[in-house]
């Protein structure tokens, strides 16, 4: 039985896992810090699946990682915490030395995929998918195949504008979805409310994080609760122009944010109701939330390696 | 050789055409006006196809129709001037009457596939296509497939939300692109101000439409350029949103208001690069205006022709 050899690069943990060809329980998984990778990352990457190296023969090496990256060519164009790798040939170099096909993905594109093949998107052609953390990340799969454009930069369903001259997205543009209705702003506006004089009990909070106004809002806290419904409001917003655009029949929201039950979905969900152009967009729809967790981009990558091994 | 039989039912006229299968030259092409066609819209449009109908064999009807449809089901669901077409199974019953495939598709969509395979978008695997008239559509291409949906209802571009609290749309929801941006919206603007007391060339005019609005722009007046520069940016704002969402290797514009040409493209354009996120998404993008014009309906249905079999 031959293997797949699955990477996740995510934000504080690198992960390498072996898995049987037609299995998504893995035979071994190994972890590093991502942290202190800034020098001599892809040695540690390296080490890491060599440590891992089966006797079976590897079918593929299947990769995701966060930030801009082109997955045709597999580079790396930059991704955070390892400055070095900026227009890093990624998958070239582990073919180079592994003798085997090398896929690289961006994380929300295979988190999606992944839900798609193993998790909550299962059995659907049609899939709009929302992290909502820190950052607001999106992907679609359309008619059974991700969406991933000309140079794989498509589906940045957070840096859509839903508020003309709102406040300024990470990326630099503004009244983005992520710039209103991340975890960043919703803890934003709370700050921003009580040092308007608006009573709350995170009243002298520093340093507030979306948890904390979830925490706040489940005890009952009026301004925290009103935090989360306007994200809501605006990601239901968006969502609604996104069943316009994709024509889903699911919608899977993942994310520490999302994590929030309905807090967050309840508002998201009524705003979409509000905003669609015809309620058959909605019929037979079905919001789900992410079930693969912290195996998303494990997972993820695995997919990704039998739809590119398929095409092959 | 066989033939390929493209109808395409427009606003105002109904065309069938029959085209060898190999060649974009029609052998024969009917029309009918399409005013009129409340009672017995069935019985005229076999009448035209029975009136065309080849000695050839026949490999298949392809029909391209404004308004809802579901392409996989070949059901009209409404169509603007024929109100009996109210969840219409089209397909099924001409594939009844002349036994062969008949497929049906969006008009809007078939325009894009259209310029995809024979104009504008020739080569190109990831494309946008924006009309701009009456109305305002769209249609994406993404790894050389049409975008549709689960139900064929997906790229209503006109139908994202630019301007939260805006006008009203056709559709009933607020502040949506076609009602800020499409030809009855430029028109609008200039009455409203005119009725301001601003002064310009069109005052006193009564219904007045995009085209004479673009003709006084195109003499001068500060007024009309003004509404195609309001327009011109709401479209740019959403279109970056489109690069972001389809990462697109060319966006062609297509529907009357686009002939307007610098009047309306240089705004476009000029509001696209401010809201991109990143300049990567314009290296290399081909912005292109449609080619297939009249033809563009019966050349999409022929393209969809050409694809659907390929399927088959």
């Amino acid at each position: 039985m031959s293997v797949i050899i699955a990477i996740d690069i995510g934000g504080t943990q690198l992960r390498v896992a072996v898995y049987p060809k037609d299995s998504t329980d893995p035979i071994t998984i190994q972890r590093a810090p991502t942290h202190g990778m800034e020098d001599g990352a892809y040695d540690r990457l390296t080490a890491l699946i060599d440590s891992v190296w089966p006797k079976e023969p590897v079918d593929a090496i299947s990769v995701a990682a966060p930030g801009p990256l082109n997955p045709y060519l597999g580079i790396i164009i930059e991704t955070p915490n390892i400055p070095a790798w900026k227009n890093y040939p990624l998958a070239k170099m582990l073919t180079e030395r592994y003798h085997v096909p090398t896929f690289l993905g961006n994380d929300a594109n295979l988190a999606a995929l992944g839900e798609w093949k193993y998790g909550a998107g299962v059995g659907h052609h049609d899939l709009v998918y929302l992290t909502i953390s820190t950052g607001l990340g999106g992907a679609a799969i359309s008619n059974d195949v991700l969406v991933e454009g000309c140079r794989g930069m498509a589906t940045e369903l957070g840096h859509v504008t839903v508020l003309p001259g709102g406040p300024v997205c990470s990326c630099g543009v503004r009244g983005h979805l992520e710039a209103v209705a991340a975890g960043p702003a919703i803890a934003k506006y709370v700050s921003e409310k009580v040092a308007e004089g608006r009573a709350s009990s995170l009243q002298g909070a520093t340093k507030l994080s979306a948890r904390e106004v979830a925490d706040a809002a489940k005890a009952g806290d009026e301004l925290a609760r009103e935090a989360f419904a306007r994200a809501g409001a605006f990601i239901g917003q968006a969502t609604a122009d996104f069943l316009h655009i994709f024509n889903p029949s699911i919608v899977i929201f993942g994310g520490g944010v999302s994590l929030s039950g309905d807090l967050i979905m309840t508002p998201i969900q009524e705003s979409m109701r509000k905003n669609v152009m015809d309620p058959s967009y909605l019929d037979g729809l079905k919001i789900a939330t992410a079930k693969l967790g912290d195996d998303a981009g494990l997972l993820g990558s695995l997919a990704q390696a039998h739809v590119r091994l398929a095409r092959h």
